[in-house]
């Protein structure tokens, strides 16, 4: 028998990096989690063991740390793109470097104090080639809720449907967005500021016949707002609110007109979907191995 | 050999009560995780397989849940004051039932639609007897950080200790804090969006010479603050945040002055703490069985 | 207003420490989770910011590890009894030293190979005064399951009742035990290894009314086999297994007799409770600011 | 501007299914957490809100508990091919069907008692065409060390490595593999019990020049064993063990000679590679959105 080695990569998963500015009694904090990755020519130290050509992961942390502070932390994409930047130069046998950041958000107590902000986390995947890059901005653990205006029925029915058509019910998600810009040469914080706002006010405004169809919504919007965008992607848990059964409480006049709800844990169901710009151009290896998003 | 049953308690965890408010088109929402636990003279379900006096943990919870609706969630601790009460009078054979809640916070985007906010969670745990009831409000998830004016040095030293002397360091903590009311007649609201003010400020402000330091001003802050409240525990995690050794990396000038920090995970200094008012009435079973703080 | 510190600890929680014996080619391994404190006359770092009665968490964390190679890790028991020794004689203010160890079980793949075996993980807590020391051990993450052999009916009913009676159910439960020693003189494994097989064995072999009595089971019968036990404390949550309703699905002669269920995450029912030898001695401080069993 | 929808699936994700088969006095038990989700034509349901199409995720998650019981679960792959090939029959846009199941094991303690084994978890992703299927078997959560026998040396170093060079380290890592079948005729608790002991003899008795060494060995060893397998798949954190430093302390005479390690939960190394038999059939949409080998 003969085999072959497929893809491959190889990288240092979740540097907690914390850059604190403090350039000025007003301190500020960059708060980041880095994941990076490259690929390329490896094959030696797969087969052979020998490691000529591999930068140690460790080196590759030591960079992340080393950049917060030679390059600073205008934006994750900006980081991101240095330091992918960076590990191609440093490794030659290296196609590509596909750097990963979340950024967690704090809010200013006082001049150098903070309290985290909590809620959604800012992310960035950068995939660099040697003849250019890659940008996906993104959020994640978002969650929403609309409390109406959402609705659930028409759907198909077999033999293990017993779900009852829903008029009026809770919407909630934890989201799991991402959007592919077609350059670089972007205002990271503008766009993704506005960015934010428009899923948000999205979700705020769609009456909603699936969670399908506002992710839709919010997708179209984003590529209508921002023109530079090729497309933006979703992975959205539906997390159930079921209305909790009144009917056998011995409790007179007490009724659940959609008041009282159990938040589920498991199961859930799970939509994932993309909306593309047509005549986006090609996404090249922009997705490639994004945890749910590949 | 012989042996008897000691302390002993049994309840429902963690049902994740969401309640709506829906009088008008500007829906609420109350968002909660609720324990109950009801402690008395249920030997016979132990040591004889007999029910006959054991409310079932499915009936308790069945009550939050409708007590979400008929008495409402005016604020955690006057929900769970209802709630405990109501579960002392449907069990005979209880003599205490303690109630804890958990609320997550949600931001609005419009009349029906919400972002959940993360970061800090309230928190409320009453414990209910026949002729009273004890009120500890409280925090968690409470993530702050000071970037300066933390120091931490002159310690006992023995063999093991390599620790050098900090004159100016990263202090971080997820808090978790509670405080004991001295009455049930309070605006717990209010109560509590002072408190988190107080405790807030207090961090920011207070030079630090160790975490003990700090939550020892952040206690004595709040009762200062709020003459009805008994006493305050901490349980503060010492978030290590240690400075990134750029010595080794042959970058010209390249200096780590205060600006680059790993977040570490674990191990964590834990530091715990209660801060007493003079002459405060006993503390009765407020705190009995309240995880970390018993 | 005028207050005091009143009870407090400070140390370093979830130290990983792991220790390779390799005194021969057949490599033994020792997983630990080590969490230790000190209590006693602190209040100078609380109140005044001076710490030169503090051994830092810092030099905790140190003899934690060179403890795994000083003194070796037997058992966890007297691995830690030896770390909560040398900590009270490094820190003349501390009365009193906490100890906690869980430590994961490894199994043997070749004479330097191993495989994480999962399941329940052993730990224990010990207190060490000046004059003595109190052991607990335990167990916790023991996920354990009857699929007959257990009822529960003949409970109070209240107006919040609709739980119907079962004849038949799974019972099953993620159980979490400590017992405490009457002695330090104990052949800490061989008791260990019995404590495990005696409450395996009494799960299995008792008939449950509610999982009250089969814990009040299993706490006799291990204080019936090991006469050097004061007492056993439980933590179980019922871990709900919900028969599924299959009355709705359209398929002819579908039933389900107790065959298909669905494995609940939240809520669930929360089982606490102790079982004490008569006549034991007092239990002293050996279960002040233990998680869950204070 | 004008988008379209791109790539979308939904489904029910993490169902827990227990199923216990009671036909004899001896119980068995078979502990799955099934997610399911379709492919297909499901436009209208994004972009127009129509759920004519659409099985409800609700209705799947039923599917999958009554395939339980009405196919039965002889093993993760069979069960999650009949239970893939009924949604793709239940539901005519769909044009494919992906089911991936986690099984737990559970040891035996009685006729009908059971202790959770804890560990590896096998699973099983299955792709169901309306022409053919795909199987990927696999374990995750196999958490592996070799405490000698492993080096790392001869990398490229550049301006940020600091490594030293290591003749003697712990290896280890908690693997995630996956192999994909050529057939659906399979033994499958044979296949996974022999690749499972393939990988296990296979990581110990390979010296390590790297973790990509390791791994590709593996996957060779695999292979060879099972000529049926078209290719292997691993995602493998290198959970790093440092050696503790011990040259501060003030100890006479101790050292620490590859005995005490400190286990490190971030960052970590992250390792992925494929290895791939010569000639093997096109792999078709069988990795297709596998949560981290996509």
């Amino acid at each position: 028998m003969s085999s072959h080695l497929g893809f491959n990569q190889y990288g240092k998963a979740e540097s907690r990096v914390v850059r604190i500015v403090r350039d000025t009694a007003v301190h500020e904090i960059h708060d980041l989690n880095v994941s990076t990755a490259l690929r390329g020519d490896f094959a030696d130290a797969h087969t052979r063991g020998d490691q000529a050509a591999v930068l140690p992961t460790d080196s590759q942390k030591n960079t992340a740390f080393a950049y917060a502070k030679i390059h600073g932390v205008a934006s994750p994409e900006d980081y991101a793109l240095a330091l992918g930047r960076r590990l191609l130069e440093a490794c030659p046998a290296a196609r590509q470097a596909q750097v990963e950041v979340e950024q967690y958000a704090w809010d200013r107590l006082g001049d150098h104090s903070f309290v985290r902000r909590g809620g959604a986390v800012r992310t960035a995947v950068v995939t660099v080639d040697r003849d250019g890059a890659q940008v996906l901005s993104g959020v994640q653990e978002l969650v929403l809720m609309n409390s109406t205006d959402s609705e659930f029925k028409g759907f198909l029915r077999d033999e293990f449907t017993t779900l009852p058509e829903a008029d009026d019910r809770i919407l909630a998600t934890s989201l799991v967005a991402r959007w592919q810009h077609t350059s670089t040469d972007v205002d990271w914080n503008a766009s993704y500021d506005s960015a934010l706002t428009t899923l948000l006010r999205t979700f705020a405004d769609t009456y909603s016949r699936a969670l399908q169809e506002t992710l839709h919504a919010m997708g179209c919007a984003l590529l209508d707002a921002q023109p530079s965008l090729a497309e933006v992607r979703f992975s959205a848990p539906n997390k159930h609110h079921f209305l909790v059964d009144f009917s056998g409480f011995r409790v007179d006049g007490l009724t659940n007109d959609g008041e009282v709800f159990v938040a589920a844990d498991r199961p859930y169901g799970l939509i994932e979907a993309q909306v593309v710009r047509d005549g986006a151009p090609p996404e090249g290896d922009a997705w490639l191995a994004v945890p749910g998003f590949c």
